[in-house]
């Protein structure tokens, strides 16, 4: 088996034919959940799983599971697959490249004649954008008992439909009850959304773990003033404040380890003008960490430092958590199967996590689980500029083939 | 003459009476220049001089000269005054205080038959504020030969009338050449328009200078990026080098000395979203001194300083100077003189520069001149809840008194 490949051109042909459907002017694509662009991205993906012999069923939330049969049918499915759905303003690759690399994978099964001894599915998760309707990574959620079918049917989009009348109308209202189907492990290939592949010039990432995040905001009460007649040990400076914490930021991140991606992203003041001593300033934080612990520990640090900087500067402090996201652990024994298929093909790599929130975290609560990323231009995604090369988009695939027949077993 | 005081009563009553011409709702004033409020103000003020004896003079800017004449009508005036226009929704206080308080000087000398040698003058000038048309200082810039009548007359203002027009409209274009009259020396009396002398409780401050000033802005240019995937030591956050650039003017200004005042006014981050690391940033500088070479020695620091933090985080930077006036001294005699009349009237002082640019600024190039500041309550002004007590009012116009007694010679 270690000289089965998978078709890169085939790969990228249908990469390339399913951003036709919500095409952008720039190369992107526009295909939000449930929507007709979303239902012709589905319409395409079933087609082409039927040509390939799969049996299609669709659950009650639309996801699409494509299952290549094995020798014991009834064994649970080794699994692949992600979304269709994109940003309003979306690439092509994100999402949709896991979905057709298992696409690849059963082609490619068939070109070769490898027969499993387990089944294989290839899914597609409904609404993991959370562009049209929240929340974000409905489809999993749903399939992992984390939110509630006739939750999502009642939910309303951002057009003032009804999910479940939006189901029915694309026909993607399925019969099968999410989470019915077992899972022997599942694998969901990606794009990197970053830009360390790229820039350490890997090929592969191996993932291992999702970081956890939470987001805080910081508003800070200080005095406006002149600022030709207030001497400095008057002020009460919030943008001066608001610097301070933003350089403590950082250095706790640097100082905690290499992992800690700490970012304030937003910043304003007021009232904002030259000659005034700003007297407010807003701003929030979004700091992530793969370590449950570590991360709560920032938590507390963070929190402390600006109320301890903000005392300094006789600034008044308010402090709200906006969001907060445990890490998520993948499976050893699942990543060590993508690295050793990694290492036989030859590919560069490394141990990764994976920044991003992606519909693997839920299934790892379920069955056996990890992703593999492959490098994305710039690190540059949800805009129509995400873009991936050819070489690797057929890299990861192969990667993904190899992992999956050594889970399946060739008969 | 050690016993001649001025009128508090009266003082207070004039400018609490000359606040009802563009009387606002919260205890403000909106007398733009050249207004028909600001031509009541006027006519109050001829009115009152003429009636405390005085001979009223206007020049073709439309500043006012009231003289009561001392024993030999052929020296230098000793002149005081300020303005009576006023910011759009500002107080009562600013500019007013500065020639009602050299009214009450008149009235007081005459009240107590003080016979001065030389002429005193009380000078109103036109258009400190631009608030409806610039520059600021208008009547004593073209006094001082830095501004041309002609141009001033072809001068528009923000409602679209002719300088020249409105001077004639409200019966001020008047027919002396302005700066043809001499001065001996010049003391304008003014609210602090700070917190210093209220924080200090020091009635009076003895002003010696008027300190210089530079404006910057700075543009930063990095890289956006996603909050969760881009690693530390991979970014270039426009909004981090800010933030070090604000601490580091902050160190660079407490290091230098306790005149400095540095300012960061204005800020603005881009794309300003929570999960996005800034790629894009803006701020003001607004950095002030009295000493004209550390204000230069400060100028080419911050830029260096600045240009280096950029250097380290990989940002694009932009300087550019948004405006550059040099510090002004004040007469020393006039500034000990000043300081003698206050303590022999046993009021807590102190010497201090004026943060804000002043009418003396100009007269300072033509005749020995120093300013006289009294507290403002919470250092507020440009406000309609700037605000000073009769008592201090009272003070500054009894120290005004005493110093032009001095200066003038009494007979």
């Amino acid at each position: 088996m270690n000289s089965t490949r998978i078709n890169g051109d085939r790969l990228w042909d249908s990469i390339m034919e399913m951003g036709r459907h919500g095409a952008l002017p720039n190369g992107g694509c526009r295909r939000l959940a449930l929507t007709e662009e979303d239902k012709m991205g589905r319409d395409l993906f079933v087609r082409w799983a039927k040509e390939a012999g799969c049996t299609v069923s669709v659950d009650e939330v639309g996801n699409i599971y494509a299952r290549r049969n094995g020798q014991d049918p009834d064994l649970p499915a080794v699994a692949t697959g992600s979304h269709l759905d994109t940003q309003p303003h979306g690439g092509r690759f994100d999402g949709i490249y896991g979905v057709l690399a298992g696409l690849e994978v059963v082609r490619a099964m068939n070109d070769n004649n490898v027969r499993t001894q387990k089944p294989v599915d290839v899914i597609v998760w409904t609404n993991e954008e959370a562009a049209r309707f929240s929340p974000p990574l409905t489809g999993s959620q749903v399939f992992a008992g984390k939110l509630e079918t006739e939750d999502v049917h009642r939910t309303l989009t951002s057009d003032g439909a009804m999910v479940k009348d939006e189901l029915v109308d694309i026909g993607y209202h399925g019969s099968e009850i999410p989470g019915s189907r077992k899972l022997d492990s599942f694998i969901e290939a990606h794009i990197e959304q970053g830009p360390v592949l790229e820039k350490e010039a890997k090929t592969i990432g191996v993932v291992d773990c999702v970081q956890g995040a939470f987001a805080a905001e910081v508003t800070l009460a200080g005095e406006d003033g002149h600022a030709g007649t207030v001497q400095l040990d008057m002020r009460r400076d919030a943008c001066l404040g608001a610097a301070e914490m933003i350089v403590f930021l950082n250095r706790l991140a640097t100082d905690t380890d290499d992992l800690v991606k700490m970012t304030v992203g937003t910043l304003k003041i007021n009232p904002n003008s030259i000659s005034t001593i700003p007297g407010q300033a807003y701003f929030t934080i979004d700091c992530r960490h793969p370590d449950r612990a570590i991360l709560g520990s920032l938590r507390a640090r963070v929190k402390s430092g600006l109320a301890e900087i903000a005392a300094e500067r006789g600034l008044g402090f308010e402090f709200r958590i906006m969001l907060e996201k445990q890490p998520v652990g993948f499976d050893p024994n699942i990543a060590s199967i993508i690295e050793r298929a990694t290492k036989n093909l030859a590919y560069p790599y490394r141990r990764m996590l994976s920044g991003a929130a992606h519909d693997a975290m839920n299934i790892a609560e379920l069955a056996p689980t990890a992703m593999i990323f492959i490098p994305c231009k710039n690190g540059i995604s949800h805009n129509e500029a995400e873009s991936a090369s050819p070489s690797d988009v057929a890299a990861g695939a192969n990667v993904l083939l190899h992992a999956m027949i050594e889970l399946a077993g060739v008969v």
